[in-house]
């Protein structure tokens, strides 16, 4: 697989202009008191359908082909993502076909998205392991810095929630490229660690079964192959985060951010 | 007094640059279906301290001469000025008193104001009846009709929250200014529509007493001196809305745009 590279990031970013939201860089003179330093939020949640797969989705989709565009796309997923990618495809005039889970086992509804999508010669569109995907969640770095350096700040670290790895796959490999001094750590729930402790493995690791967390946008049982194959070389490491550190979180947002945010 | 000018608010643009947040414009396709058009959101609930005013707060304060700094400024206010006058204030490096509003009338902390400001040779900071903060709130109008060419939209429409006038007053500057053909139209609680009817009336009238809103942020009684001069021209009507409209709207909001926003 070619991993994505900055250049690629660039493209996606001019793929994007005109389209989905160049959410802003936010900051809080209360949350800086707080954590005795400055603290700059991405609000990703303002991004087109709620959550920045909209920039993945769009720049997967607007590549491709003609001949294939009127084959429409097809995508697995129960929320976020397929929220994005219905909203790309109709911006881009494609029909989309989402799988969403109910109660068929995973394995089932696998093998029914790749038989629908022969079937309907539809594009498969991944959530993470595919590089288009991932150059297009960069996008959000590329704003990221532009607008740190715009705000007069030095970013020492950036922290990045993480379920299959794509939002960090891209957004890291921006940092590498462009602030190598900056550390980039993965955020995970408790139990979902599974890139956290992947990168102390040095290899793919599985979490282990019967955990719960809240966060149910960032339950991926491994990493992706791809993004793992970024993230491996790019992050200084992860975190894990509890649901009521969560519940905290959120109700901050809320009440001082004025943010609805999910718990992922 | 001297009403601003498009060319005030384009130097209060420059004044703020790199100071608070450029808001994004939202779009929402689940909104766009329900109401039969583009409608295009600019959430100043994520401007700094969650709400407008420290875009005239911070036009005022800065632009007070040398030798008046070390006295400091003095705003009367219970909510958004307060806290955008004393963000605006730190972040110049002067000291803020603020008066909030207990159980003395109106009349008292008026008074209460005046003689601190004089006493403590501080400058006041008025919520709205100044064209430093009228000119500071157009900044907003600047940033949307940026915003709104980038996303391919003429404007047929801007309708703006109204309390005493001055965001309104200042965006409908730069409206008339630069997309005459838009119309604005200021939006109000039903019973403190005085700016509504100040407009039929052709001058200012008074709200009659004993109404009530879950929209404390605007319950002004008459509209400003200075915003009402501008106003009267600029505006082409006001709308009145509910409660019951605002808490559907609040709810819309969180759930869909997912943003926190007060009934103001």
């Amino acid at each position: 697989m070619t991993l994505p590279a900055l250049a690629d990031i660039e493209a996606a970013a001019r793929r994007l202009e005109g389209h989905g939201v160049k959410t802003p860089l936010l900051e809080s003179l209360v949350l800086n008191d707080r954590v005795g330093g400055r603290v700059l939020i991405k609000p990703e949640v303002l991004q087109r359908t709620g959550s920045f797969k909209f920039r993945g989705a769009f720049n997967k989709i607007s590549q491709i082909p003609e001949e294939k565009r009127k084959g429409g796309v097809i995508a697995y997923s129960s929320g976020n993502h397929a929220q994005g990618v219905a909203a790309a495809a109709r911006e881009l005039g494609l029909s989309a076909a989402i799988i969403m889970p109910s109660d068929a086992p995973r394995i089932k509804i696998e093998n029914t998205r790749e038989t629908l999508a022969r079937e309907r010669d539809a594009t498969l569109v991944r959530p993470y392991d595919d590089p288009d995907i991932v150059a297009g969640q960069g996008t959000c770095g590329l704003e990221l810095l532009r607008q740190a350096e715009a705000a007069g700040a030095k970013l020492d670290a950036v922290l990045v929630c993480c379920g299959g790895g794509g939002l960090i796959a891209g957004i890291s490999t921006v940092i590498r490229a462009k602030s190598p001094n900056t550390s980039v750590y993965c955020v995970e729930p408790e139990g979902f660690d599974d890139t956290r402790r992947s990168l102390e493995a040095g290899q793919r690791v599985t979490n282990e079964p019967g955990a719960t967390s809240i966060c149910d946008a960032l339950l991926s049982p491994t990493p992706g192959e791809l993004t793992f194959e970024i993230n491996r070389k790019t992050l200084n490491g992860g975190l894990a985060v509890s649901d009521r550190e969560v519940r905290s979180a959120m109700a901050f947002a809320s009440l001082i951010l004025k943010l609805t945010v999910e718990p992922g």
